[in-house]
């Protein structure tokens, strides 16, 4: 089995980092690469400062990630400066692109025809939007006006999404989708959660300590909770990206063994319905 | 004025790159940082992996970062291995201490004497979580078993605080309040909300940029919506660390600045609620 492929995540932003926006787009996209067979190995919120932006850039390059996700900062104001620190971390200038340029003008178009927005077609703030990281393609916007962007940088895959989440959701499922597949396959995965009679991680350590060290490739992870809201926890047991039935194979074998470690403590537990991936 | 303390944040936890956790922790820090004065640089999600979070702990360090906190893997698991990698980062020694052991064995002999948990006293597992980096100092944790940890490194405090929410917060609110009214000094702020009838941040632009350049101090930033949602945006103006008198006039002074250029823009606005911060 190769590695799955790794990806980072800069989600880019004042209003994050003083705390007035909860960054619920990472969570998406960690979930999305997740159910996908791919690893998340570092996200970043930053503020909007170019420079900062394009050094985190330039490394992610550097350690060879193969898909880099950056969200917000694609709009038409002046702190929207992603993507002249995309440009200046993959070291190529911005140059307007005529692809996007026609469909910021097609989408500002579209809004004032639904009598969404007083004005047609296009200004320099605008026009600014379809100003991309020389090579880039634009990714068709489904939902708003900032196209997505999509630039190679040495092994790296760049993809610029908007901050608001719907917008960034609908480029990644309906653009991305093609390049999804392609990178991560079908992002087959097999998962079990139990449901443990136990609040408490120092008791059940030893049962999870071996299972962990005995199945590899399956993920487990107890969910901690705050000790006294129910004397319980949950496990999950998750494998992802291969066949489907080897999946499912290794984590019910993981499964098995832990609960007789479970029962080796008498701690009680039973199965409980999967999460949705 | 001096600048405002800056400070990082890591938040530690596999759960949180493969999205099965959304970290509302780092919102509620950069909420109590940003209200307080200060200011958040920069925030990474790291998986457990005691290299990386090491790596991540000396940049920050070097960075000359005032404040630093790691959010996770305090716990008894395995998989909770912060305290090694800061005291790797930091380049010192873990070693058992003394007032946290006893910390941990009182906070585990309450909650047994409360029927939350069925063994009272110190294991392994949890005479782990009184290793602590050379030099460190435990910080009670009004409300779980695992102490949060205050490590000096060059001139960065380094402040782990446990990932279950209501255990970070206890410990920031009530420990540590005394660090952040040093570090901090009282928080003060002024601010103003204003909501603009219109949906377009690129008609808006030209009235923003000018506000912006000409009053440094403020923070000015439209809140950007999806497009459709409803034909409004709000504007934040904020000022904090400072005398709070000065914090107002600076506000007041951006706002009728703003008013002023949507005035010309012929774009309807109206005050709104400042947030609470």
């Amino acid at each position: 089995m190769t590695p799955p492929p790794t990806v980072e995540i800069l989600a880019i932003g004042n209003e994050l980092l003083r705390g007035e926006i909860l960054d619920t787009n990472t969570q998406w996209l960690c979930r999305l690469v997740t159910a996908r067979g791919g690893r998340v190995g570092r996200v970043t919120l930053l503020a909007d400062v170019e420079t900062e932006i394009a050094a985190a850039v330039s490394a992610a390059i550097e350690r060879g990630v193969a898909v880099l996700f950056t969200s917000g900062g694609l709009g038409p104001t002046d702190d929207d400066l992603t993507l002249a620190a995309v440009a200046r971390g993959a070291g190529v200038e911005v140059v307007l692109n005529e692809q996007a340029r026609a469909m910021v003008r097609a989408s500002y178009d579209d809004f004032h025809a639904r009598g969404i927005i007083a004005e047609p077609g296009l200004n320099p703030f605008r026009e600014k939007m379809a100003r991309l990281p020389a090579g880039a393609e634009p990714l068709v916007n489904p939902v708003g006006t900032a196209p997505g962007v999509f630039l190679r940088a040495g092994g790296t895959a760049i993809i610029s999404l908007p901050g608001v989440p719907p917008e960034l959701e609908a480029i990644v499922s309906r653009t991305l989708a093609p390049f999804l597949d392609r990178t991560f396959g079908s992002g087959a995965s097999a998962s079990r959660l139990l449901t443990v009679r136990c609040n408490d991680e120092s008791i059940m350590a030893p049962a999870l300590t071996g299972v962990v060290a005995r199945h590899p490739r399956v993920y487990i992870k107890s969910l901690a909770r705050a000790l006294g809201e129910v004397p319980e926890l949950d496990i999950l047991l998750l494998a992802t990206g291969g066949d489907p039935q080897e999946l499912q194979s290794l984590v019910d074998a993981a499964c098995v063994d832990l609960c007789q470690g479970l029962d080796a403590l008498s701690i009680p537990h039973r199965p409980k319905a999967a999460p949705t991936p």
